[in-house]
Formats: C-alpha cells, sequence, structure tokens
C-alpha cells in the first residue's frame, strides 16, 4: 500500500490552480474517495454516440456486468443513446473508447488486490488492472470525473494510479430494529461501490427480529420476524449483488446477548424460563442464551452450519456485545455450572462459550469477530476484534496481537456530523505502533443501527456521510481538509442519487407529508436549521420509541449536517475575522429570514398539528435571530447596546438550546458569537 | 349496485355549503373515489394518544392487517405514539375508537361484496360490512377524510354507505418491456388498494423477456430475464401482498405472438426456424408459436398447468394481441396445415388455437380472458374480451354476448390527461344496452405498459391519474365535474406519496439529475408547461428507443397534466370570458417568467448539455410568451396592434407547436387565444 503523499500534493495543488485557470467544471478533484495518485494532462477524451466499452484480458462476469452498467450510467447522464448493448465477451479489437483490461478474476477475500490505474487520452480510456476488483473501482472513478465545457461532456486527461489504505472497508446495516427491505439493501450495495467500501456488514439477529430464514430452524423467522425476513434464495439474491459489485457479505448472528428473538423462537436456549415475547423497544435486555447448556451448542453447531454455507465469506461475526449477565446471575443451574467448573463470573463464561464457538466454526471454515467485549483474557488469538467502545480497548487489543477493526468513531446511527467521522483516523499518528501492530489493523465500519430509522430515512443516515468515512478508510491519511471534504460531499450526494439513494428525495417528501398538502416553505426554513438529537439523546431512558412508533416527525425528516446550518457558522467566523459587507448581507439574511419564518411556520401549524412539537424551535430561532440581527447593528457602529440587552440576548441564547420534537437548533453557537462579539462599555 | 343520485347531489350541495362556511379542513369532500351516500352530521370524533382500534365479527387475517396499517398511517400523519400494537384478535369491549365489524372473510373473486357503512360520531367510528374487502374500503375512506380544526385532527361525523359500481376494476402492469422489481410491485399494489381498485393483472410475457420462473421450463427465465425475473416464491409474495389489500392477481401469458422470449428459450414453438434474440426495440415482432404442432399445445399445457396452480385467480390471461400472421404465412409446413384443415386465413387459425386452449385452462378450473383480437367468428361466449382497441368493438363483444372489461381510453402509458381517461364510461348513456347487455360489462383496466417508463418514473406515469380511472370505475356515472376531480386528485396525489409512490419526488430526484448539480429553477420552470408527446408519438416509427436507452431525460421528466399549464389554460380561459385584473396580473407573470426563463435555461444547458434537445422548447417558450404579453397589452387597449404583429405572432405560435426531446409545450394554444382575442382594426 505504497504511496507517493508530496507528488500528489503538488499534483493537487497544480490541479487546483488548472481547473480554476481553464475550466471550472473539470471534475478530477470532485472525486471520493480521492485517489492516491493523479497526474494530470491537457486531453479531453470527449463523449460521443459512438462511445464504447471493451473489456480485455481474464475478466470474469464481474467486469462485464460493471463495464454494461458504467456504459448505462453514463449514459443516463449524458442522453446520447449509445449503440452497445450489454457487454458479454472479450472484444480484442482495441477500439473502445473505453478499454478494460484485467488480468485475472478476484476471489472476493481479504487483502484481495483492488488497485487500478486510470489512463485517459484525447482517444482512449484504459483502465487496466490485476483484478476485476480494481478495474470496478476504476470505473467509479472515471465516473466521478466526468465533466463539461462548452462542448459537451469529456473525460479530462489523467493519469491515476490508486490503491486502498486499508483492506476492510465495511458498512454493517441493521436490518432487525427496523425492517430493511430487498431495495434498501440493493441501493445500499450500490453506494457503497460507488464509494469504494468492499464489506457489507449484515446485522440480521437481534432481540426484536432474526431475519434470515434457517431450513434447520424455520422458527426463527416464524416467530421471530413478523413476516419480515429474508429467505435463503433472497439472501442469495444479496450476495450475488454484492459479488457482482466486488462487496463481500459478512453475517453476523449476535450471540449469547441480543438474542431475545431466537429465544423466542426456541425457548431451550433460554438462561430463565419466562414466557418470550419480541422486544418491542430498544436498549439492552435481559435474555441470553443459556451457554451451560450442551442443547445450546448443538444448536448453534447446526445454525452456524447453515449459515456458513449460506455465506461464503471467509469471516463471521458471532456478536457478543452488551450482555447484561443479570439471566446467568439470576439461574441457579448457570450458577452451578459455574461454581462447578471454576469459572469467576460472567465474563469468564462468556470467554468459555467463544473458546466453544471458535472451533464450531473453524470447522465450517470461517474465521470468527465480535464486538470488542470478547476481549477478555484467555480469549484465543485468531478471533478478529471489532471495536465499538473507544478508541483504547482497540489499539489495546491490537498491542496483544489481536486483528482489529474500528467502529468507534463512525456510528453514523448517532447523528454526529461529517467531518467528526472523518477525522477519526484507524491508525493516527497520535498511536505510537508497530510496522506489525499497524498490519493487523483491518480497517473500519460505518454501523448503521435502526432504532430510529425506516427504510424512507435510512439513506439520510448513511449518505452522503458514509462517503466521508470510506475516504477515510480509502484514502491516504494525510487527505484531512474538512472543507473540501464538504464540498466533494455535496458532489456525491447528487451522484448517490443516481444509483437510487433516497437521502435527498425522501426528505422532500416528508416536508410535504409534514406539511399536510399546504406550501413546505416555512417547514424548509426551520428544518435548514435543526438536527435530531445527537449521540444517544434522542431516546431519553429508552422508553420514547418503541418498534410502532411514527417515524415521519420533523426529527426524522431533520438530517445531520444540515449545509445551512453550517455555511451560516462559517459565514459568522468569517466575519468576525473580517467584517466584509458581503459576509454581513449574507449573515443579515439569514437572520431576517429565521426572525421572520414564525409566523409563517405558526400558520402551518394550524393546519397540521403534527408541527406543533416543533413550536419552541421555530420561536426560539426568531427570538434568537432577532438578537442576532441587533448584534450585527451593534458590530456595526449603527447603535449602542446595553448591559440589559446583552444579559436578555444571552438568556434567550441559553433557552434556545432547549429540544423540541427531538431536535435542536445549529445555529445558536453562531448567534452566539455575535452576541458576545459586542462590547457593551 | 343500487345508489341514490338526486339524494348524493344534495348532500354534496349541503357539504359544499357547510364545508366552506364552517370549516375548510374538514376532508368529507376531498375522497376519491367518491363514496355513493354520504351524510354529514356535526359530530367530530377527535384523534387523541390514546386512540385504538378494534376488529368484531367475523374477520379473517386481512382485516386483522389492514386494520393495523390503518392505525400506523394515521400515526405517522398525527404523530402521537398510539399506544396500540400489532391488531391479531377480536376484541369484544366494544370500546375502541375504531371499531371493525365484519360479518364474514370474503373470498377474492368476482362480484364479491365490497359494500360498506362508515359511521362517525364524537366518540366512535363504526365500521361495518358483509366482508373484510368492505372493511378495508371503509378503512380507506376514513384515511382520506381526516380532518383539521384549531383543536388538532379528527375526524367529520358522517353515515357513508359505499359499493362499487363495477366489480372489476382493474391495472396491468407491464414488468416485460423494462423490467419493475418487487418494491415497485409492492406499492401499486398499496396504491391500488388506496383508490379501491380490486385487479392487478399481471403481464409478465413478451418480445423483450419472460419474467416468472417457471421450474418446468426453467429456459423461460435463464435465457429469457437477462437475470430481471421472479421467482415462484416471489410471485407468492405477491399474491400474498395482493390478497392482503383485496387485490385480485390475473397473469397474462401472451400467445401466440409477443413470444419472442418463449420462442428463444424453447425454439421448438417457433413458426420459422431462424436465430431468436430477445427483442431489443419496441413494437409489433414477427415471431409466433406454431400452433399448428402438438408439442405447442403439450408445452402450454405444461406451463399453464404450472402458473394455475401457482396463480390462484379464477382468470388466466391468454393475450392474443397483435399477432402479424407473416411468420404463419412464411411457413409451409402452417400453410399446408391450414389447407388441409380448411383454415381459410391466420384469424381463424388463432381461433382454433384458442378454442384449443380453452378447455386445456378450464381443466385447472381457469375462466380465460384475451384482448379484443382473439374476438373472431366462432370463439366461444366464455372467453371475457379485454378491449383496446376502441368502444366499437366493446360493446359489439358485448352484443354478441361476451362478458367484457373495458381498457380502450385508459391507456395510462399514452400520457393523455387525467380528464380524457375520466370522461371514458364502460357504460355510457349514448349505448343502448340492455340490462342484460349492461350485466356484462364486468369494468374495466387501466394499462401501465412500459416501453417508455422504467422503475424510476413508473409511478409518475401510473399516479395520481389512475386514481381519475378508479373513480370512473367504482362511482356513480354522474360523477363528472372535471374540475372537481383534478382538485382532489392533487390531494390524493399526495396521500399516495404515503404509501411510497415516487410519482413527486422522482421527479423532483430527475431535475436534479439532469442539471448536473447546478440550481434546477430554470428547468424546473420550463418541465412545469411541457408535456412527453402523447399516444405513440414519442417513439417515432419504433426506432428511437430500445431496451439499452436512457430514461432519463426531459421527457422522462415531465409528466402527464402539468398543473401549471393547466391552470394557465385556465386562466386564459376565464379572462377572455372576464377580463378581471386579479386574473391578468395572474396571466402577465406567468408569462414575464417564462419569458425571461430563457436565459437562465441557456445558462444551465451549458453547464448540463443533456439539456440541449429542450433548448427549443425554452427558446419558443420565450418567444410566444412575448407575443403573449403584447397581446394582453392590446387586449387592455394599452397599444395598438398591426396586422404584422399578428401575422409574426401567428407564425411564432405554429413554430412553437414544434417538439423538442420529445416533448411540447402544454400553453401554446392558451396563448394563441389571447392573440386571437386582438382586433387588428
Amino acid at each position: 500500500m505504497e504511496f507517493d503523499f508530496m507528488r500528489k500534493i503538488y499534483f493537487l495543488l497544480f490541479l487546483v490552480w488548472c481547473t480554476n485557470a481553464v475550466n471550472a467544471q473539470n471534475n478530477v478533484l470532485n472525486g471520493m474517495p480521492m485517489p492516491a495518485h493523479v497526474q494530470t494532462n491537457n486531453a479531453k477524451c470527449r463523449v460521443v454516440k459512438s462511445f464504447s466499452a471493451a473489456v480485455v484480458g481474464h475478466p470474469g462476469q464481474r467486469v462485464y456486468s460493471a463495464t454494461t452498467r458504467t456504459l448505462r450510467r453514463l449514459d443516463e447522464r449524458v442522453g446520447l443513446f449509445f449503440k452497445q448493448g450489454n457487454i458479454a465477451n472479450i472484444d480484442t479489437s482495441h477500439n473502445a473508447t473505453l478499454l478494460v483490461q484485467v488480468h485475472q478474476p478476484a476471489q472476493l477475500q481479504l487483502y484481495e488486490d483492488e488497485s487500478y490505474q486510470l489512463q485517459i487520452s484525447d482517444t482512449q480510456i484504459r483502465i487496466t488492472a490485476p483484478t476485476d476488483l480494481g478495474a470496478l473501482h476504476a470505473m467509479e472513478t472515471l465516473l466521478q470525473i466526468l465533466s463539461v465545457d462548452a462542448q459537451g461532456y469529456y473525460f479530462p486527461g489523467v493519469n491515476i494510479t490508486d490503491t486502498p489504505r486499508f483492506a476492510w472497508r465495511g458498512l454493517l446495516l441493521d436490518v432487525c430494529l427496523h425492517w430493511m427491505p430487498m431495495d434498501v439493501i440493493k441501493r445500499t450495495l450500490d453506494g457503497m461501490a460507488a464509494v469504494k467500501l468492499n464489506v457489507f456488514h449484515f446485522h440480521f439477529s437481534e432481540d426484536q427480529a432474526f431475519r434470515v430464514e434457517s431450513k434447520v430452524y424455520p422458527l426463527l423467522t416464524q416467530l421471530g420476524a413478523e413476516g419480515n425476513f429474508f429467505t435463503q434464495d433472497e439472501v442469495k439474491e444479496i450476495i450475488a449483488y454484492a459479488s457482482d459489485r466486488g462487496i463481500r457479505v459478512v453475517p453476523e448472528i449476535d450471540v449469547p446477548g441480543h438474542a431475545t428473538a431466537m429465544i423466542k423462537a426456541y425457548p431451550a436456549l433460554a438462561s430463565i424460563p419466562r414466557k418470550y415475547e419480541l422486544q418491542r423497544y430498544y436498549g439492552v435486555f435481559d435474555p441470553t442464551l443459556d451457554v451451560t447448556k450442551e442443547y445450546t451448542y448443538q444448536f448453534l453447531d447446526t445454525l452456524f452450519g447453515e449459515m456458513a454455507a449460506l455465506f461464503p465469506d471467509a469471516y463471521f461475526h458471532i456478536g457478543g456485545d452488551e450482555n447484561t449477565g443479570k439471566d446467568w446471575e439470576n439461574s441457579p443451574s448457570i450458577q452451578a455450572y459455574m461454581q462447578q467448573h471454576g469459572i469467576a463470573n460472567g465474563h469468564d463464561l462468556q470467554t468459555a462459550f467463544n473458546s466453544r464457538l471458535l472451533p464450531i466454526l473453524n470447522k465450517y471454515h470461517k474465521k470468527v469477530m465480535g464486538w470488542d467485549e470478547i476481549l477478555q483474557p484467555g480469549v484465543p488469538k485468531d478471533i478478529v476484534i471489532q471495536s465499538w467502545r473507544g478508541g483504547d480497548p482497540f489499539y489495546a487489543s491490537i498491542k496483544q496481537g489481536y486483528t482489529a477493526l474500528l467502529s468507534t468513531g463512525y456510528y453514523i446511527d448517532l447523528i454526529q456530523p461529517a467531518d467528526y467521522h472523518y477525522l477519526v483516523d484507524p491508525a493516527p499518528d497520535s498511536i505510537l505502533l508497530s510496522d506489525e501492530e499497524r498490519k493487523r489493523i483491518l480497517g473500519g465500519e460505518a454501523t448503521m443501527w435502526t432504532e430510529h430509522t425506516t427504510a424512507e430515512t435510512v439513506d439520510s443516515r448513511i449518505w452522503p456521510r458514509t462517503a466521508a468515512i470510506a475516504e477515510r478508510l480509502w484514502s491516504a491519511k494525510e487527505i484531512r481538509d474538512v472543507n473540501d471534504m464538504y464540498r466533494r460531499l455535496d458532489i456525491i450526494s447528487l451522484r448517490l442519487e443516481e444509483l437510487g439513494s433516497t437521502h435527498l428525495k425522501n426528505k422532500a417528501m416528508l416536508m410535504r407529508r409534514l406539511s399536510n398538502g399546504y406550501d413546505t416553505k416555512a417547514l424548509e426554513v426551520l428544518v435548514d436549521v435543526i438536527e435530531p438529537l445527537k449521540i444517544y439523546e434522542r431516546n431519553e431512558g429508552d422508553t420514547m420509541y418503541n418498534v410502532f412508533s411514527p417515524y415521519t416527525k420533523i426529527a426524522d425528516v431533520a438530517t445531520p449536517d444540515q449545509k445551512v446550518a453550517r455555511s451560516f457558522r462559517n459565514l459568522v467566523d468569517a466575519y468576525l475575522v473580517n467584517p466584509q459587507v458581503s459576509v454581513q448581507k449574507e449573515i443579515t439574511g439569514h437572520l431576517q429570514l429565521w426572525q421572520e419564518n414564525d409566523a409563517a411556520f405558526m400558520q402551518l401549524v394550524q393546519r397540521s398539528p403534527v408541527l406543533q412539537e416543533a413550536v419552541i424551535l421555530s420561536k426560539n430561532l426568531s427570538i434568537i435571530a432577532g438578537y442576532g440581527l441587533q448584534a450585527m447593528q451593534y458590530l456595526n457602529g449603527k447603535a449602542q447596546p446595553t448591559t440589559q440587552w446583552k444579559a436578555a440576548a444571552t438568556t434567550a441564547l441559553k433557552k434556545a438550546s432547549t429540544q423540541g420534537g427531538r431536535c435542536d437548533l445549529q445555529v445558536v453557537t453562531a448567534i452566539e458569537k455575535l452576541v458576545n462579539a459586542v462590547k457593551v462599555k
């Protein structure tokens, strides 16, 4: 995984200059993830009706499909009605506009070569790659750099060589807490491929549901899925779809905790005999497998055997997180077993359990992964640790000799901004690691837990932020310019729509629904500056929401990383450093809009009472915008502030951090900065 | 199917008065289809957090599911977090807010009782229905009349008794010309249920593809579907989903023409030995089954037997349309057979074919349907005729003793306006029919052929116009007020979004794509007044499009029934009758916007050359808007027109009907009216 950092920076700077000087729509620098090496030239490969693609070398079906899709996706943008249909054979004429040369088809496995070279001249686009995986990545890069000038569409002259920094670049999708049907899975896989992610972590067993058909244990879905599950044929379809896009599918069956659905279906697995129902709320629950019974191991051996055959990937995830241990403590037979076997506590019992699962899964030729709770003294070194509880255990596990994967910092369900995730590095310079240790960092995984996300809103929780994480896992660690990341995130966001992502369109749709058929404008203005409560604040005490709750409210239409709010914060920062008139005008424009919006919003609430819960946000926004406007006047010396004014403003700003509809305002601190900048004599 | 028309009109008028007088957001009159009898009272049944639903009587699973869905859909609108989970049992307490009483579960079959009564008092909503089908319809009506006042959400006091005019209210969806995946099917079924349609006509065999798995003839999909087909499990899922919503699924296997995919998979079926490939273009093709071979009958017997078992509905559609007869004419063996058996021509041969299929399908307990071409002398009377080629053959078939279904006038793929479809009546007063004959009119079916429609655009071709057809098939024939239909269509259009329809959101999405990341405003202004070429004009000579063509262009973002254009036409008509200042201002506002829009649009085209094809539309719009503005000045006596001016305007208007991007302007005739109204001395 070599890369040439200084050379790259040099070219980037050169390109910035070229781009500004020559043509604002040359997209060489708009891609995400940023490639390792980019060399430009003045060529322009025009996209015309006779555009064609050909595959040479020793390709597999994957490259044929991907090249055909590339052709269609390109034509859907340029609208030229290319003549070529499906690509299904080697074409040795070498005359095609896009020539894809592949040395050999890849095995979908960790550390497979994903590198590629993309060369564009006036007459041809040449992709060369050791494996088809590289060729797929190259085509995604190609589609990202399509450019426009006065003569029309073209691909800019470039020589890109590229390879990922980390071999494991994943996204976990939880299909249990809310059901995610096939179309969600497929468009998620398409989006992943577009940003060069290569592992789909399929989280399908939970307290609320078990969502993959077992033919050996059919009750798992008959009693544990309420009709919403994937048949084995559908799982095969998902795996084939993913494989076609160069994405591995790693299954997770979470044991011994988070297993209420399994226990409801097969109560003999339970630690405590009681009536089991699927969990309807979200959080951490007590039902736990009885790991002292032989039945449990026979059951898991059979189930894992079936699932190991269904999922071809070499890795198998056994969860292991958030076992409360209470059911073990309350079971006399388990306590007796522990005493008999000298097992001191629940942690040790879980480690004993894991140690028995390991040979079972090894028997099925699987490598085992688990969440970082499984990292207890005595856990075998060949279990891969997925870290979610913080960076320290992650690096501790690496230093102890484990191979590990980072998810801490990539919990996209927690509604944190993209720049937060972007700056989390799996192998930061601040941690002293040997080369050997560094090699044991496989990469990372974004995690999409779906407590507060339905099929309608899940895309807006995954995209575009996950593209920033994808870049962190693919590109050089020195690529950390947050502003440039946000600039490119806006571009990739629109490109993801082409692949079916609903993150933009469902936001508009939900606003129409929330506005009850009336004009959405007042709602839009408010939504632009609010975000859902972050981390675990939205579901206070784990009691506000359950699986029947409506997820069509203002907290569902609001998204992370609200652009208007971010841009306002940047404007204020810029203004306070250098109070330019143009910036001042932009700021007051925003503030006036917000101040006046409340009247229109209140009218809308009369017509759509579901918005009532957001009234406090709208009122507070109006009030603090008013103070912001006054602050701007004072800052411009147009009036003289009083101590009373500043005290009142400060009080109002404090009040404005109150939540409404499980959201809060994202411009409070920026307005506070304006108020604080006002000097009272 | 009695109904009380004068009483209804009386109540409607009364309601209009009440509605205007009391509360503009009482939605009793906003429903679609309009119920048969509506009686209002002053009650208001408030929707509060403790809202609950219960089912009593002798319901089946269908009512439990539907009531649960109703609860969730309501909560997703009002956002109150109802406490009730899934409904799965009889609740004899009779205390629920919504009480659903069902006499017995329905068989999903023609002429099953679909009537219901819906009574709303201050404290309770009571639905009573002979079958669960009626209860399902009642719940859709209920969700349509949710109202709002200053105290919040309520259901208005009402006593509705309702029953459909026609027993067969269908929608054909062609999944062959373009692939339509499961999510399209499901959301289409949800939309159908919302407007009380009850037959899903599943058109899955064509020249371009065969899209339902056969286990007996697996090559049908292995060679005939390019990977895009429904497995038998998925078909069962579709049927269950439809059944859950009270919708029958009628399969169509189109024979002996439109059968290229079948022939490619099993060439022994062919009339002419040649190399067969799936058709890539659209239109009518020669490949035809050889109906003189015993193999063909054995094949169809086996295939129909398999499909008859898969699809439980009593009806089975054998297509029979658009057989060119050429392959039969060119086959020496077929010609010899015809001579030998005294068969005079292709029509007679097809009739002989149909006569042999009939007993095969009867053996599998199926009634047979076919397109109106099969209506030839000698065709058995128990074949149901589906008319698509015009009203005359339809009524002729009725008079000849056939049972028939109308699709002529309901071809929604042809982009005609909703009012055109709305006014087509399957049993109009203008046709003299006996009661007996009238009874043989089963109803009608909207047909969604998908040549020029992908999964991304199909919803905008189906909705909301199909709701107008649904009303025609359900409601009294006297309900024909086009303006009121359009008013309600806007409302139902938004309600259909709640069920997942993408007809609004994908329009916005396609505009973002077409604008290449730039502001979509100029494109929106243009798109608002253009529509795709209608009837069969878009695909000139059947050569412009094929299965690989991009359907992401301006003709795909443009929809039928553009509201801005329609409203402008209405404004002009109103103005020419009564030139009010307010109307004049609205008209000139539109014209100015259009005149000025071209500059912004041209800038956008520079950045997004895919829009180049629409430049002519934008230019012409700008030009004729200019003439329109001048006409308005002349009409206001502010200037004196010249003969030259009028001639120039007329020429420009003539030119403005030129297509661009397979669309045309929808405001030309309206502006022409303004110009024509100008008197030159």
